[in-house]
């Protein structure tokens, strides 16, 4: 039987050699990612360990720029599942003044949902137009909540300032992303059916952690 | 511009739809899942719309009667991460009689890790082993949270009643799989890089599904 190798890696090295292997990786495969785009697609990549999604990120061009305006002057992040909510640096969104909501998993959402026949996701959507300061919506799960959202956008003409649409699945999960995408609204969309509340909470702590590591210049 | 398609499904039949359309897909890729394993690996694949997990999930013999005898007679789930945590159905859980603990983001797991200069996972594996329910450990993100475990049992003798290996990543993911598979312990692994806290959380709910809509007889 093949003996078991582990390889010695010091902790707190560990990601800093797994992003390596990822840009070997990627340069293998013949990839090379915008230099922007870079930090959040190999973490999403580093997330899933799925090389698919060095393909299918899509960027808005003025959706790198819009997420790190926002983060910096404390806007907040709606996300559609407390997943995503658990994962995202919220110590580090806090010093910046921003912090995290997810009213999807209020229990005043669902009765209200029940009540009007619609879905939690819409009715969470709804909360978050109601908000007043600069709004990142983050979405992993739900197609459903970015297909609210453009409705809440198309009828009131209200919109966050950056939407992530990373939702997963089988029913809806395409199309909804194109509703975004064609919005006109920044955005970070991953195109397909892959997604995940984990990959929706990766791509915010990338923004975070690129402001924190001081890798985006201040804007004069 | 091509008309974007949303399909009308009923918000209550969105995931059974789902998983109808995995089920499709799997035959027309020619994979036929063991019947047992088939909701489990299901589910997973319906969290991450990835396939490959209909080739890497790896079941012990023992793995799936085990999970629901643990957790069936009350037995507790142990994560190491809070996404995991935040991803399973607690409610069904409780009423089972188990709960799920987190060691990993208790401050004082960070402060005796950082005192004995070891990883938080190793402090929050030995916490587990002191635990006297039966136990389920599921680990989605930190390979070293396995390699310690496989420790603690050779150096104890101590042994959760199943192990979830489904930590994603590049550095000792697939050796920290691999030692768990040839430990003898009842598990669910994924074999290879890919897996994840969505993945951890995953399997968990499909094993509470399966008690909870009665689909695993009773054991006289």
């Amino acid at each position: 039987m093949k003996e078991i190798q582990l390889e010695y890696v010091l902790p707190g090295n560990i990601e800093k050699r797994s992003f390596e292997i990822i840009r070997e990786e990627l340069r293998e495969r013949g990839i090379w990612l915008p230099a922007d785009q870079d930090p959040v697609t190999r973490r999403v990549i580093h997330t899933t360990a799925d090389f698919d999604y060095a393909e299918t990120m899509t960027y808005s061009p003025d959706a790198l720029d819009t997420a790190y305006r926002v983060l910096r002057s404390g806007g907040d992040i709606v996300t559609d599942t407390n997943m995503t909510r658990s994962g995202i640096n919220k110590k580090f969104l806090r010093t910046l003044g921003g912090e995290v909501h997810c009213f999807m998993a209020e229990p005043d959402v669902a009765a209200e949902a029940k009540e009007r026949g619609v879905t939690r996701a819409t009715v969470s959507m709804e909360r978050a137009s109601k908000l007043t300061k600069p709004l990142i919506v983050a979405v992993g799960n739900a197609p459903t909540a970015l297909v609210s959202l453009h409705e809440i956008m198309e009828n009131t003409g209200w919109r966050p300032e950056l939407i992530i649409g990373v939702p997963v699945g089988f029913v809806n999960v395409v199309p909804a992303k194109e509703l975004i995408l064609r919005s006109g609204v920044p955005c970070i969309i991953n195109r397909g059916r892959k997604g995940g509340s984990n990959v929706a909470a990766a791509i915010c702590n990338a923004l975070l952690y690129q402001i924190r590591d001081g890798k985006v210049p201040e804007r004069k």
